[in-house]
């Protein structure tokens, strides 16, 4: 097998990126285990128990409980299922902003849940007076995103939590991403700042953990036995997860990434990647492109689809918003002279465009 | 993070196993990747084409179909989801035989589909004629196991896959761990034997890939697309999986391995297993345990809950199937001086129970 994997040098629209060092070493050194068998795969199985309390002191939860999930969709699915278990209703539904990751359309279609999509507003976050007015006694779950996938965005999660409160719903906070930046800014997203139920936080995405570390992290315990199912066969006796068997790889290096960058590393990879986001946006502005405000490290701009075609026939992975938005995410493996090579591409792809040679009539 | 994985010395109960050497490489190589969005990782991309190719060569599919799941749960599942979207019924039923996997029951749960579980016969196979009287209408899906978790079994994958052709319902064969073993035998189990839909076969078992590794087959590429939800923001513009991110260490391992391996590595492996589980077996019956032939490389005998328990105690990883017997899965890494081992172990512990000593009263 003499294929090599894709160079990170040009990648702008993935929100994994290169693990760390030590995540690495770690992914490496646990390959071959299972934490979906606990009782035979001991080792990697305490350290799940590890990575969880690290994720709880993360997100304010005093005693944490959860899982290590395959990803982002996982946890997401996951904590729609608990809603879906906890409602008395036949046909739950979930009421979501439209800035809602795609897995829960996933989820709904899965599940069987009604989702209710919600327009955000002109700061591309939950519009609140319409999360208010799709909420019914059949709500069985109210999503905030806390770091969207289009624009990096939080929603107002406190009110949001508020909303479904009052209406017996659950409250599911997506910070698969924005989990690993959001402790460094005034942001409220958490457990401690507001009462959501259960949250998804990705130690693959910013937290520099080797794929696949996602997160699933809920107040209590007693929401996980939702989930469970008999596991004859196995040395344990229950099983949480969505999966079955899963990756020790991604567990020994979700704690390594956490244990070395826990707080320190984070707030030093926030710091740069946030001075690059706004780096860019300026960049960009100063070119004329409308540009959202990156509030965290992600930056949307509106690029012509002529140039975006150019830009990614020269390497540059690129990906759009449902808007037609180009997202720029600024993850640990892009460094400011990789942005900077982008825009001087950016400059000799438009220059090209609109300025046609002689011999282009 | 000073800890270490768990050896594999004495581990007789999981169905994983070491990767192979080339399929740890490649692991390594690839652990930066995400299959998940194929557009910005396209490479690994790519390399899931290779390994679906070897797959459907292995089970017997002309133009393969399917993508490398995190396991046997999550193809599992993702049968049972494809067959219920097929279905016309608002409640449509999955006939299964008592020997199938509990991610049936797992799927049951997620999906909302009822599950009708059958009766096996007294060589542990699917009762035909029970899983005959289970089949009505609503009917979407009957299972069939080739290779049971609980003793290795090959259920009858021609007949069952007749009635769920009367009965207007799709056919799966869960191969999860014997794909790697049975083209070696005389069994019929793949899709040219048999008019069935789907399978799953997880390189990550006896086909030594790495975690994760598992393997959904479909006959048809359309089957996926009853999967498929829309995906903005990545440069692809769906997905068929259950879960999102997902790991190119899979991926990239399992095609190292059945490239190294497929099919005279396999065949060896297999020719060595299948000895050691006879051996075994041989050894059990001896000493007077009644021992469930080893038709695949897969152990069961009927051991004392306290010599178990010994057992267990002296560091020996096994498990039960759900009538009490113990488990012995004769994977590549337990090789005849373990069992020889393990054997001497029982000796030991056996006489110490039969024979007190005089300090024991």
């Amino acid at each position: 097998m003499q294929m090599e994997p894709q160079p990170f040098d040009r990648v702008l629209s993935s929100m994994c990126t290169e693990p760390h060092p030590v995540a690495r070493e770690a992914a490496e050194r646990f390959l071959a285990t299972n934490p979906g068998d606990p009782g035979t795969y001991r080792t990697v199985s305490a350290l799940e128990d590890d990575a969880i309390a690290i994720l709880g002191e993360i997100a304010g939860l005093e005693e944490p409980a959860g899982y290590v999930a395959s990803g982002g969709t996982e946890a997401n699915v996951q904590a729609v299922r608990i809603a879906r278990e906890r409602a008395d209703d036949r046909r739950p539904n979930v009421v979501i902003p439209d800035s809602g990751h795609f897995s829960f359309h996933k989820a709904s279609d899965v599940l069987g849940v009604e989702l209710r999509v919600v327009p955000t507003d002109d700061r591309h976050r939950a519009d609140v007076a319409a999360v208010r007015a799709a909420v019914d006694e059949e709500t069985a779950l109210v999503v905030g995103v806390a770091g969207s996938t289009e624009y990096g965005r939080v929603d107002p999660i406190v009110v949001l939590s508020e909303i479904a409160a009052d209406a017996g719903a659950m409250c599911h906070v997506d910070a698969a991403w924005g989990g690993f930046v959001l402790p460094f800014t005034d942001y409220e997203w958490h457990f401690d700042h507001a009462a959501i139920d259960s949250m998804t936080i990705d130690p693959h995405k910013m937290g520099q953990a080797a794929v696949p570390a996602g997160g699933l992290l809920v107040r209590s315990s007693d929401l996980l036995d939702e989930l469970a199912v008999d596991t004859p066969y196995l040395e344990s006796t229950d099983q949480a997860t969505l999966t079955g068997t899963r990756s020790g790889a991604g567990v020994a290096s979700a704690v390594a990434a956490m244990d070395e960058l826990w707080p320190d590393g984070y707030r030093g990879q926030y710091v740069r990647s946030q001075n690059n986001a706004e780096w860019l946006a300026g960049a960009l502005e100063q070119r004329g492109y409308a540009v959202v405000e990156p509030t965290l490290p992600l930056v949307a701009a509106d690029i012509p689809q002529s140039t975006f075609d150019a830009l990614r026939a020269e390497g540059w992975r690129l990906s759009r918003a449902a808007t037609g938005e180009v997202r720029i995410v600024c993850m640990p493996h892009v460094t400011r002279e990789m942005l900077a090579s982008f825009v001087d591409d950016l400059d000799r792809l438009e220059s090209r465009s609109s300025a046609p040679t002689a011999g282009d009539d």
